[in-house]
């Protein structure tokens, strides 16, 4: 019971807290075990997260060195999550006219986006990444919760420049989802020159705002090393950005007959892609 | 080890999904194993999260019963927080001028909001919510914690009305801290009429927002039956609305001699009043 009562308690502690580092002496002060026997039980905890696929555990050596759990969605739950998402897509009540689709539910909804972040934060893990960049506001969600899964900052970009974001740079863009020039505004304290940074968002069409986030980062000297999308649209083919990680696509919203065309991003589900 | 390994994965697959109910079938289907074995493996999870303060394991009989997974802070944890926020606000580097503060990376910081979101679904818990509402942008975070913590759908008022909402109600209000008449917007397809909901919010002066939002979501019948605040000035003390929970207070903040006031709310960590 001991052994099983100090196993389950780092499998909580652990995975609470993902890419987090632990020492052993965390463990040993917290269960007033000796440093043998919590080695063992991180073994132990290895072993069953990984046979369940439920997510990796890391552990280091030396000074320095602890243990740290790495979120894992397998590659079965990552395309039930999708084709669940796609199904909802698919309700004809969604279809607002021009184009649109209500989405709000869904990116608000915090199972789905914590899965979701699970995926994005998979495939940009080991890109040394040091914030989660999104733009208000349905992205907000999502890239908190990719954030949290590689255990980043989140900085979160606004449209207009509020007295409480301090000192910040502006930029104007063209969004073609709204037509019109549109701004964006970033706090200068939330960056550091220099950074690397991933962009999280919800939607994307032309890539607009995405050119405008990775623009405005390039006055901070910030490189991007990861775009992830929840829903890009498939038309325009050519979008203003190219290396982006769309999570579902987006065709044709036929109004007339109430038919909307959407389906996953297969290559998440191949293991080589990732 | 088998055991040890059900009990582990157990303690992760419900922690995973505060609130969500899991039949007891599911586990014997998952692990191929008997009822009664999967039975005191439950009670084994529980005794151990309960033991350690990790939360609680709730099970239910009959037809429609099974077991879930109820989110808890400890006082100390609870505690601990707030002091470490406190600490964090306190950074004469904070202020902006006009009485604001920089609090944008704190409000941003999944680990922080996390666990704030855990505070108020402890104390609003039994309250049989159907979701939780904020307002766009900073209280984002901190209520989707919340939401997900009680498993709610998170309802997000918009202060434009945008074409992505579909149908909306908007209304005027008057924004203390702006200084102004401010608009806000909800999407009439967010919302059921003659629910309850529970109000999550960054920041609070005078209460105009949590009052705009109460009036708006009054005009579809909802009642509020929780308002949690992350942060809520001493002054005005008489507020526009009266039953709010508060998680911190914001004294005066000293522009000359740089000195920030703040305190966490005390009663958060005396159990008679959770």
């Amino acid at each position: 019971m001991k052994r099983t009562k100090r196993v389950g308690a780092i499998i909580k502690i652990l995975s609470d807290n993902p890419n987090k580092l632990f020492s052993l002496g965390y463990f040993c002060e917290l269960f007033s075990a000796a440093k043998s026997s919590i080695s063992e039980d991180i073994h132990t905890a290895k072993q069953i997260l990984e046979e369940m696929e439920l997510g990796m555990i890391e552990t280091s050596a030396g000074a320095g060195g602890g243990v740290k759990f790495i979120p894992h969605i397998s590659d079965q739950e990552a395309e039930e999550l999708l084709k669940q998402i796609c199904e909802k897509l698919k309700d004809k009540n969604r279809i607002l006219g021009g184009g649109f689709l209500y989405t709000s539910d869904l990116m608000f909804d915090s199972n789905l986006t914590k899965k979701a972040g699970e995926i994005f934060a998979k495939r940009f893990m080991n890109l040394s990444a040091d914030y989660v960049v999104t733009i208000e506001t349905k992205g907000i969600p999502v890239a908190l919760m990719t954030a949290h899964a590689l255990n980043l900052p989140l900085v979160v970009i606004r449209r207009e420049s509020k007295i409480s974001e301090g000192s910040t740079v502006s930029i104007n863009y063209f969004s073609g989802s709204a037509e019109r020039i549109q701004k964006m505004s970033i706090s200068k304290r939330a960056v550091t020159s220099g950074s690397k940074a991933i962009i999280i968002d919800d939607f994307m069409r032309a890539g607009g705002s995405v050119k405008g986030i990775s623009d405005m980062l390039a006055e901070f000297d910030i490189a991007i090393v990861g775009t992830g999308i929840v829903i890009a649209t498939t038309e325009p083919e050519k979008k203003k950005i190219q290396d982006f990680f769309p999570l579902i696509y987006l065709g044709s919203v036929d109004e007339n007959e109430k038919i909307i065309n959407v389906f996953p991003n297969s290559l998440i589900f191949c293991k080589k892609n990732l």
